[in-house]
């Protein structure tokens, strides 16, 4: 393990911070809270000495294998979140630091589960805070990163590979900083049409910004206490369409700047996307169209949710608790389903569950035809075996990540429901559940302890479970091994050998 | 597809079903209940003309493979089910014939769910039978008939890999019959064990048997109306025992026969199902302890309970559903968990388990050390690579399958936790779930689709996916593929060719 490289990392992820925090610090000062402006400014100066002192000792060797990849980008997300969530508590908003953290993890991994009761009482400040969180949660801090610091020598992609979403990572172009360069340039392009439309449908500025920074990341934390219901209809369909899109593998939007629109619009996986949207519409809106004044506004809310479910982002128009068990059952598939891989989304992914399906078809296929050497095939391509195989074991570990989760919060004594769908939410980074923890209530009554196991599942959904979990195997901390590890071949898209074979560090690019 | 031996086998099954018929209908004749008699000779008689006219041809050629065998199984619980849900219909004690095939889909599953609402208004004779289904189908039809009708020529162990749980069979014996004889022997001294335990204590005769053969089966149909209630705590103790030992993978039992205590008493299935069954009466006893007037007696429920759901039986003694959460997720845990591989219970198998997060714990040892060659292991021995994604396959088929049948069961919108237990407690072949499926609530209110669905999951649930899903295939059903298929080897314990290679298929024998 080399200590060296990540902490210097972590001394950039503290300077950043910083100068994310410059942002909420302005916000005070337009709207002249200057009863959070302190707490802002203590922490950006802790932030500032912290990145100073350890960012003054370059590192002795490089190399930042998968293994240091995965714990580093874990560290740097815990790291990110115990600063972030000071100012919550210094200027008293969020008293109890252990609800602060909550708060803060629910912002930078996108799920936007709350422990706020009257989001009306905090200042401007901490509300643009949350909500700036959910924004740079989203694309990844690393990404920022590597975005605008050039770093060179390390292996920096499994930063990258560790921290993107999805079954492979894909260097859309050669160099790792063009990258993530161009990863962030997209998702500036389109917060930026969302948040001018917004605008010009006359939206207050600060509700816009705030709202399109929680589209964008798929977070779900609002403006405003009343959440949606202020806000019109049109602007309602905009940020739905925007949630959507945020939704959607970024490769495709790559490939539609490079005009490759063939490629682009063939992609199985956003096509299975949309088309699950679809379905899921369609049934909700037959579902509940006798709830509702008529079958458009019945549309309408089940476009909303869904969009807001399967992305999910977790912003709620309607108190879906109150929905028929079938619309309720399908958005709860929805959850578990989430969106593409390579977006800002979360949940298993489209692409897990296509591969995971079509290789029960290809097993079923070969048992009936055992001479038969049918591959899965995505995009018109052979998925190697080892994806295949990949995808399953990410299926098991979530699986008992999920049930172990759900027996730790049970001792809180909640209902069968709040217990179940609250960690089905914090998980798959959605944000409301069902009964106590539903679009109308909050996570403020649960236990201490209970929080921070839903925190541990939010960064856990969020880094896509291997990077949380590695930082608790203590063998993952010693110093001698994996040096030679695949993460070794600076960031070579090669088969790996057979010793070093493993189903969860198969991160080939497929783009 | 060798459709010529799969009528044949078919023939056998419905000749077989008249015999177990006589059961009843000599029962109907000892309470005096004439008027359910004819419906039972109608039956008989009915099995027997089509077992007549199916067995006078001698299929052409020989040679039943992995294929066939899966296809003949599901064909055969099929077909036991539509001709021993007759007579209930006939008799007119269930008058909706869709109704006598859940009862009896569930009686041979072993499930245990029912749609009745009044046990006692039941004929002994069709109580009987309901109770002899479940000691039917705990060890197997199949299995049965290969232990009494010599079959030789054909492939005939394919159809003991496809009825028998768990994700290995073990040919004990060299012989295939001499291996199914072996399993009934034991399956039979345990039956005759707990009935005379039963019996002394002074438990009437009918009860203990109907009772004791709901045990063997782990099935969880009661004799009575009032289920469990009106024993004693000593014979709701001797149940849970037995119950628990029904649990155990036969193998144990086969090793404790031939005197190889040593490893009987070492094998990691068994110790692991012991240490489950045992962490959750410990825990469960400490959460209701306040609720019972002693904690002897807390004990006592937590104790039948968690033996009735881990072996997938089904009997209750008290209304769980009144428990607190930590108790109920850890029922619900216990009914995906299931019982040992190669029992007469349900659910996932505890060597499945097993596998999975020993599978987990490999990758994430080869992702830290890329150069270890760790494998599995099981009782000492290596679990081949083709095994554990065997295993990883059947999880993601299983949620794939239940997440389908929560979406249909949907339909019904009833609330949440009835739709998702009832699927869960069919597919796990469990019985009483909770909600209006509790254990003082039954199936009966459930729409004839949700009855066909869960009688699919049920027959799903106890043959473990593939063999039920093939026959919804069309191309299993071409007849020129898969003769030369992995199971053409004549119960060959070797390794398959590459080409043939299949997760699903991978049943290699381990004892």
């Amino acid at each position: 393990m080399n200590f060296g490289i990540i902490l210097h990392v972590l001394g950039y992820v503290c300077t950043f911070e910083a100068g994310f925090l410059v942002l909420p610090l302005m916000v005070s000062l337009i709207y002249r809270e200057f009863y959070v402006s302190p707490a802002y400014l203590a922490v950006i100066a802790i932030c500032l000495v912290l990145g100073f002192l350890i960012l003054r000792r370059k590192p002795k060797t490089k190399g930042l294998y998968a293994k240091e990849g995965m714990v580093t980008v874990a560290l740097s997300w815990i790291v990110l979140s115990l600063l972030g969530a000071l100012p919550f508590t210094i200027a008293g908003e969020i008293p109890s630091y252990i609800d602060a953290i909550f708060e803060t993890v629910s912002g930078f991994t996108t799920t936007g589960s709350s422990i706020l009761t009257d989001l009306d009482a905090m200042s401007h400040a901490s509300r643009f805070w949350r909500s700036f969180t959910h924004w740079v949660g989203g694309m990844g801090v690393l990404v920022f990163i590597l975005a605008i610091v050039p770093m060179k020598g390390g292996e920096f992609v499994n930063l990258m590979r560790a921290e993107s979403p999805g079954p492979s990572v894909s260097k859309m172009v050669p160099r790792l900083r063009d990258t993530a360069f161009v990863l962030y340039a997209i998702y500036m392009g389109l917060t930026a049409a969302e948040c001018v439309i917004l605008l010009f449908s006359g939206m207050p500025a600060f509700d816009a910004i705030c709202i399109t920074m929680g589209t964008a990341g798929t977070g779900g934390f609002s403006a405003r206490g009343s959440g949606m219901a202020d806000y019109t209809l049109f602007q309602q369909g905009v940020i739905t369409v925007f949630m959507i899109m945020f939704g959607v593998n970024f490769n495709a939007y790559f490939l539609v700047l490079r005009k490759k629109w063939k490629q682009a619009i063939r992609s199985e996986e956003v096509l299975v996307y949309l088309g699950v949207i679809a379905a899921s519409v369609t049934i909700i809106t037959a579902n509940i169209a006798g709830m509702y004044p008529s079958v458009f506004r019945a549309f309408h809310e089940a476009f909303f949710q869904v969009g807001s479910i399967i992305t999910t982002t977790g912003y709620a128009t309607a108190d879906f608790n109150e929905w028929p068990t079938i619309s309720r059952v399908v958005l709860m598939t929805l959850v578990f389903i989430g969106a593409c891989a390579g977006s800002t989304g979360g949940g298993l992914k489209v692409s897990r569950v296509i591969i995971m399906v079509k290789g029960i078809g290809k097993e079923i296929t070969s048992l009936i035809h055992p001479r038969s050497v049918k591959k899965v095939r995505m995009d018109g391509r052979a998925v190697e075996e080892v994806v295949v195989q990949s995808v399953n074991a990410y299926i098991a570990l979530y699986l008992v990540i999920f049930v172990v989760s759900v027996l730790l919060i049970a001792i809180d004594n909640k209902d069968i429901v709040t217990t179940f769908t609250s960690v089905a939410v914090t998980f798959n980074n959605i944000g409301p559940g069902l009964g106590e923890v539903g679009p109308m209530g909050n996570f403020y009554a649960m236990s201490n302890f209970s929080k921070i196991v839903l925190s541990f599942d939010m960064l856990a959904g969020r880094l896509e479970l291997l990077p949380i979990l590695m930082i608790f195997v203590p063998s993952a901390w010693q110093s001698k091994h994996g040096k030679k590890g695949k993460g070794g071949k600076k960031g070579s898209l090669k088969k790996p050998e057979r010793s070093q074979k493993n189903v969860f560090s198969e991160h080939e690019g497929i783009c």
